[in-house]
């Protein structure tokens, strides 16, 4: 199993690196880190790059994509060489997928048009502008096959159930076991149906995960 | 609030970035991945390299240390130069912290010493040797300035946790809410005390944490 994961100028370092930690303990899983060119990608908070090890041109045919979102994402929402890279990896895959904000590039890429998809909470109602059904309840939201999970954290659940469809139940439950994922967040502010009203309204006017 | 995230060759990615994502986000943060050498860092699943901004010798002093585990420590705790920066910078932190086997190289350090500490389950034990007294059914142990976390995942909840401290439980909700962490692991077998016996020993024979 291939799994290519999308890198770019400003991603959101968690919604990739979570759904990498589960997916590439999947027995025969090659995970391959891809950007327009290789090299280091500089992620959002400034302080971390990870490395891109390929360029697109060398990753044509993986089984499974993974977009991360983040703020960089906006800037590629009209970007050729990213969109058809997309494109053309979907028409191949067995599971197109993303986290956060990324999935705003694949609907932008035209993947998502007519399907229920989800995205970051902040983002989710950009969506529909590119003829997707945005759904805010559910964690992950599948259909097809494309499945979409909501904000940075979420990719680690998204991850899991791959895995599960992927190798079998019990291997995935062993990777969970393996990094350890049995949640205690210490708050109980993880969603916006669980947090305060002011401190929903005042991140979503701040729109941190599109613009920064 | 400068915080360090030590990186080393074969270290476990989720360990480090799961708190950057969180750390990174609280007001006046400013989060430097430090090595022996600045360069790229190889994790320990093969595919991905995370950039260190910093040497040993240009991160002097850090409020917070944070040591992500993964079996490169193994090869670390005899490392001079690795231990001497611990020790080093220990004296000066706020918190010092650990993530997974994270804690083995705070021991190895001799920090540890007559102190309750966990680390990921399948090494838990070897904390012992170090003079530690292993606990291995609490997430997040505080035990004085140190602050050691259980395997992986657990990260996540260790620096929200830390978060809280820095900057008042607001501000971590606030990020708790930016990273949508309101987890769905799917299966229940995060922890040694829900997974299947058996699937615990055969975890624990392979010793992957830190022997890879």
């Amino acid at each position: 199993m291939k799994i290519a994961v999308l890198l770019y100028d400003q991603l959101t370092a968690l919604d990739a690196v979570g759904p990498y930690e589960v997916l590439s303990r999947v027995p025969g899983a090659e995970v391959v880190f891809t950007a327009a060119r290789p090299g280091p990608v500089r992620t959002d908070m400034g302080s971390l790059a990870l490395t891109a090890d390929a360029g697109f041109a060398e990753v044509t045919d993986p089984d499974v994509l993974l977009v991360p979102g983040g703020p960089g994402c906006a800037a590629l929402l009209e970007d050729g060489p990213t969109l058809d890279w997309i494109r053309e990896v979907d028409a191949g895959t067995t599971w197109t997928t993303s986290v956060c904000s990324g999935s705003l590039l694949l609907a932008a890429a035209g993947l998502l048009t007519g399907r229920r998809a989800t995205s970051h909470w902040i983002c989710l109602d950009m969506l529909e502008a590119f003829g997707a059904t945005p759904v805010g309840d559910e964690r992950i939201v599948v259909d097809g096959t494309y499945a979409t999970s909501a904000g940075v954290s979420a990719g680690i659940d998204l991850a899991l159930h791959l895995a599960g469809l992927a190798a079998g139940p019990r291997v995935a439950e062993s990777i969970q076991l393996v990094i350890e994922y049995a949640p205690e967040p210490p708050y109980a502010t993880g969603s916006t149906a669980d947090a305060p009203p002011e401190m929903v309204e005042a991140l979503r006017a701040s729109n941190l995960i599109v613009t920064g």
